[in-house]
C-alpha cells in the first residue's frame, strides 16, 4: 500500500478551513485554479516520486563513514527532481527566486511531502526556515551570496540549537563564537541531534548555528546566530575551501532512518568561519522565525503520517476478510464492516482531518498577518497534530492486527516514524507550556478570548442549521467550547499567582484546545460543504459528528484535569519516590 | 538503566488488591512469609539474570537457518537456570511436579519475567497454558508422557491457532487432522504467527495445534486440539524420531525480537503425528483454558512493560537537568521537578499500578474459584493493561525527549515491544467485544452488577474516610462508577435488540470499565495502607488521587461515546468512503 495524495480534501480544507477562499476572493494574481494546479502537481510528485522511497529509506538508513553520509538509493535523484521542480521555493520570497505563494499552500505541500516520506520531508522544512530567517534578518551581502540557492533548494539549510546540556533549555548552550576582526566569526563547539547535518543530497550545506560570544550575557539573551557553510564561497560564488564544521557521528534512531541525525563538531582545526545573522546576542529572536515555521511544519508531519496511516489501514480493512459482521449475509465480511474497526478508522480519519485544519488555519493566520492568532495556534498545531499522529499510527497498526507488527507491512514504520514529531522542535510539553504561559496572556487574554468567540460562532451555526444528520454535534461542541472557556479563564487567573498550578494543567489544556478547535473546524467545513454542495457534505457531516460525539466529548474530563488536577500533580512527590 | 523488581509494591498489591491476604488468613500451608520469599527470589532472578538479556535479545534477534532458530547469546543458559529454579512450575499442579501456588503469586512472577524481558517472558506463558489445558483435558497416558517435563519447563509448549485466513476468526481454520487408526492423528496444514514455534532453548517443543477432522462440522464447533511434539517419544520416554512439524520461516517484527515468531508447516512428509487433547470437535473449549490464562498473562505483559518504562523514565527524570523549575533556587533543575514532567510520570505510575491490581485481582478470582468474576475481568485485564502498556511506554519516550528516540537509550525498545501486547491473544477490540457481548450478560447481568456494587462500596469507604489528602477522589470515583453503571445498563439493553449499537461502544466501554475499576482499586489499596500503616500510605493516596482526578475523570466522555456515539459509528459509511 502506497500513498495517494488526498488533493481534493486538501484543497477544500485550504479554502474553507484555512481561509484561503477569502484570500482568493480579495483578488490578486493568485486564482483558485492556480492553487488547484499546484496541489495537483505536488500530489503527483509526492505520490509518484517520493512515496516509493519511504520503505527504501527505512531499510537503508544513512550509512556514515569518514565523516560522510550516504543517503539511500534514489534519494539524491528524487531530491534533485524535487527542488528543480520548484517545490522548495513555493512560499519563498519572489525577490530571491521563490514563488511567493501563501504559506497555507506551502503547508499543504509540506503535508504531502511528509506523507510520502517523513524522513524526506523534514530536511526541506529546515531549509525553508533558514530562507525565512535569512531573508528577514540577514545582511545584504549574505543574502545575495546564499539566499538564491537556499530558496531554490540547490543547497540545504540546517538549524543548530541543541547541545548535550542544552535541549529544551536553549539558553544553556556553550558553543563559542569569537570575532575574527574581519567581520566574520570563528565558531567552536559541539551540537547534537542535527537533522540533515551532513548528507550527499546537495553540494553545499548551510548551517545556522546558535553560539555565544565571549562577552555575551548568560542565558537566552547572550545567544547569537551564525551562518556557517560547509564549503566557504569564493568571491565569484563558487564553492571554495571546506569549512571547519564536520559531522562526527550519526544517531541510531527508532524511526525516520533516512533522515541523518548528526553530532556536529565546530572548530576542530581552529574554528569554523561563520557570519552573523541579525544582531549579536539577539540570535534567539532570529531562530524563533525558523522555529515557528518549523513547529508548524512538524505539526504537518503529524497530519502527514496520520493521513498515510489512515489510507494504509483503510485499504487493509476493505480487503481483509475476517468474521461475519452482524446483519451481513456473507460468509465472511471485510473487517471495515465490524463496528469496532469502523470506530478505529473513523477516529483515525476524524483526528487527521481536525489536525489538518488546525495546521492549515495556522498557516492561514500567518498569511493574513494575524500574528496573535498565528502565535496562539502554533503550539496547538505542533503538539495536537503530532500527538494524534502517534495515536493514529498506533490505531493503524491495530487495524492490521498481527500483520501490523510485521515490518514488511509498513504500518510499523509509520508508528516508529511518527514518534519523533512529538519530541523535536520543542517537545509537546514545551508547546503546552508555551501555549499556557506565553500565548494565553497575549493582548491581555484577548487573543484567546476572541478565538473562543469564533468557536462559539461555529457552534451557533451548527445549532441553527438544525440538521438531524449532525446528531448531537451542536450540544457536544458547545460543551467543549464552554469547558475550554472555563479552563482558559482558570489558567489566566493562575499564570501570575500560581504558575505551578498553571503549568501542571498545560498538557490537558492543549488537548482540550485541540479537541474544541478541531471539532468546531470540522463542523465548519461540514456546513461549508452543505452550503456549497461540494466537498462531499455527507462525509464531512459524518466526520464532524463522529468527532463531536466521541472525541470533543472528552472535554469535561480534560477541563477537570486542568482545573482540579494541579494539586494532585504538584503535591505528589511521595508518589514518585522509590 | 536496568530493571529492579518492585517486590514490596507487588507484595502489597497481591495481598490487598488481589485478595491474597484473605486467602492467607483462611490458613492452609501457605504463609505470608512464603509468598514474600517467593517474590523476593523471583525479583532477584528477574533483575539479575533476565533483565540484562533484554537489550541483547533486541539487537540479536533470532536468526533462522535451515529450519532452525538460534536464540540470542546467554538466553539458553538463562532459560535453563530459570526452569531449574522451579519458576515454570509456580502454579502448576503438585501432582505433576508443580508447586501448586496460587495463580495470583504466579501472576506476580509473570509480571517480573516480562518486565525483565517481554521477549523472554512470553514463551513460558504458553507452556504454562499448555500445562493447564493438558492437566484438565488430557488422557492419562498423554499426561504421564508430557506433563512432568512441560510443568517443569524442561520442554516448552506452543499454542497454534492462527492461519493466514483465520486470525480473530479461529473458526475459519483449515489445518486437517486425519484419524490414523491407532488412536493417533496425522496433521497437515500451515500455521502462522506461532510464538516460540521453533527455538533452541529446550530439547523438545510440544505444539498444541487446532485442526479440523474430515467429518467435522464447519466453524467453531468442528475444531479439535492436538498435541504434536517436535520429537516423538520412545516407549521409555526418551526423544525419538523428528516429527513432521517444521518451522518454515520467521517474521521480521517491530519488537520482541528475541521471541521467534514462526510460520509452521505440518505434514510436508505425509503428516505430523498428533494426539487428541479433550474430545473431538471440542478443541476450542480446551484452547480457551490456555487462552484465558494467556490473555491474563498478556495483560501482565502490559503491566510489566509499563513498570519497566516507568522505572526507566523516573531514573532519567531524576538525573537529567534542564531549565529551572518555578520556585527552585538551583541554576538548573532535575526535570522531574517540572510539573508537566511530573504529570507524565504520575500518569505512568498510576496507570501501571491500576493495571497491576486489575490483573492480580483477575488471578485472585481464579484462585478463589469465582469463575464469573474471573471471566468478567479477563478481557479488561488483557486490553486495559496492554493499552496502558503502550501509552506508558510512549510517555516514557517523551520524558526522555530526544534521547528517547535513540535506540541506545532503551526507551524505544519498550515502546516497540509493548505494541504487540494489544494485538496478540485476541486483539483488544476482540476483548472489548467479548466483555460486552459475552461477559456482561453472565448470570443475567448479575456478575457485572455485583462487581459494580463492590466498586460503589469502595467509593463509600473513601468518602467515609473523609481524609483531605484524598482531594476529590471520592467524588470523581463516584462519577466514574455511575457512568460505568449507566453505560452497563444501556449496553445490556442493546445486546439482543441492537447488537451493532452495543458493538460500536465496546472499546470505550472497556476503557471506562478499566478506569473505574482501576481507580477504585487504587483507592482501596490506599485505604488499606492507611489502615495498616504500611505500604507507604502517603504515596498510595497520592497515586489514587491523581488517578481519580485526572484519569477516572474521563468517565463521562467515555460514557457518552458508548451511549451516544454508536449512530455516528454505524452510520458513517460515507465518511469512510474514498
Amino acid at each position: 500500500m502506497t500513498y495517494r495524495a488526498p488533493v481534493a480534501d486538501i484543497a477544500f480544507t485550504l479554502k474553507h478551513g484555512a481561509g484561503l477562499s477569502a484570500t482568493l476572493a480579495r483578488g490578486g494574481e493568485l486564482g483558485a485554479d492556480d492553487v488547484d494546479a499546484v496541489l495537483q502537481e505536488a500530489g503527483r510528485f509526492a505520490t509518484d516520486i517520493i512515496a516509493p522511497l519511504n520503505a527504501i529509506g527505512d531499510r537503508h538508513g544513512t550509512p556514515f563513514k569518514n565523516g560522510e553520509v550516504t543517503t539511500p538509493p534514489g534519494w539524491k535523484e528524487a531530491y534533485r527532481a524535487w527542488f528543480m521542480g520548484g517545490w522548495n521555493a513555493v512560499s519563498a520570497p519572489v525577490q530571491w527566486g521563490g514563488q511567493g505563494l501563501p504559506h497555507a499552500v506551502n503547508a499543504a505541500c509540506i503535508e504531502m511531502w511528509n506523507s510520502a516520506s517523513m524522513a524526506f520531508g523534514i530536511g526541506p522544512v529546515l531549509t525553508m526556515g533558514a530562507v525565512e530567517a535569512l531573508a528577514a534578518y540577514g545582511a545584504e551581502d549574505l543574502k545575495r551570496a546564499y539566499l538564491p540557492k537556499l530558496a531554490s533548494g540547490e543547497w540545504m539549510g540546517t538549524m543548530q540549537l541543541t547541545e548535550p546540556q542544552a535541549g529544551s533549555d536553549v539558553g544553556a548552550l556553550r558553543t563559542r563564537a569569537e570575532r575574527a576582526g574581519d567581520g566574520s566569526y570563528r565558531i567552536t563547539g559541539q551540537k547534537i541531534f542535527i537533522t540533515y547535518g551532513e548528507h550527499d543530497l546537495t553540494d553545499n550545506i548551510i548551517h545556522f548555528v546558535l553560539a555565544r560570544l565571549p562577552d555575551a550575557p548568560p542565558g537566552n539573551k547572550g545567544i547569537s546566530l551564525f551562518l556557517v557553510p560547509k564549503f566557504l564561497l569564493n568571491a565569484d560564488g563558487s564553492l571554495g575551501k571546506r569549512n571547519d564544521a564536520r559531522a562526527h557521528s550519526i544517531e541510531h534512531k527508532m524511526g525516520i532512518h533516512a533522515s541523518p541525525t548528526c553530532t556536529m563538531v565546530y572548530g576542530d582545526q581552529g574554528g569554523a568561519i561563520g557570519y552573523l545573522v541579525g544582531e549579536e546576542n539577539r540570535g534567539l529572536n532570529v531562530m524563533f522565525t525558523m522555529m515557528n515555521l518549523a513547529r508548524l511544519a512538524v505539526g504537518l508531519q503529524g497530519v502527514a503520517i496520520a493521513e498515510r496511516a489512515t489510507q494504509h489501514a483503510l485499504a487493509y480493512a476493505r480487503e481483509r476478510k475476517q468474521g461475519r459482521a452482524a446483519g451481513s449475509g456473507a460468509v465472511s465480511s471485510a473487517i471495515i464492516e465490524h463496528p469496532d474497526v469502523k470506530r478505529m478508522l473513523l477516529t483515525m480519519r476524524a483526528l487527521t482531518r481536525a489536525a489538518r485544519t488546525i495546521c492549515y488555519a495556522t498557516a492561514g493566520a500567518i498569511d493574513s498577518g494575524d500574528n496573535g492568532r498565528a502565535s496562539l495556534l502554533t503550539p496547538v498545531a505542533k503538539a495536537f497534530s503530532t500527538d494524534i499522529g502517534v495515536e493514529v499510527a498506533s490505531l493503524g497498526i491495530q487495524v492490521h492486527g498481527g500483520m501490523g507488527f510485521i515490518e514488511e507491512t509498513g504500518a510499523a514504520q509509520h508508528y516508529r516514524d511518527a514518534r519523533i514529531a512529538s519530541i523535536y522542535e520543542g517537545t509537546n510539553g514545551i508547546q503546552a507550556v508555551d501555549l499556557v504561559m506565553r500565548k494565553l496572556p497575549l493582548s491581555g487574554g484577548e487573543t484567546v478570548r476572541s478565538y473562543i468567540g469564533e468557536l462559539r460562532g461555529t457552534v451557533q451555526a451548527v445549532q441553527a442549521a438544525n440538521d438531524p444528520a449532525f446528531g448531537a454535534t451542536g450540544a457536544r461542541l458547545l460543551d467543549a467550547v464552554e469547558c475550554l472557556e472555563r479552563a482558559t479563564t482558570w489558567l489566566l487567573g493562575k499564570i501570575e499567582s500560581e504558575p505551578q498550578a498553571a503549568l501542571a494543567g498545560a498538557t490537558p489544556y492543549l488537548r482540550l484546545f485541540g479537541n474544541a478547535a478541531g471539532g468546531c473546524m470540522l463542523a465548519d467545513e461540514a456546513l461549508a460543504a452543505l452550503r456549497l454542495a461540494e466537498g462531499e457534505p455527507a462525509a464531512r457531516i459524518g466526520i464532524a459528528r463522529f468527532f463531536a460525539e466521541n472525541i470533543a466529548a472528552q472535554a469535561s474530563g480534560l477541563e477537570r484535569a486542568v482545573t482540579e488536577g494541579a494539586d494532585s500533580v504538584n503535591g505528589a512527590d511521595a508518589a514518585l519516590a522509590g
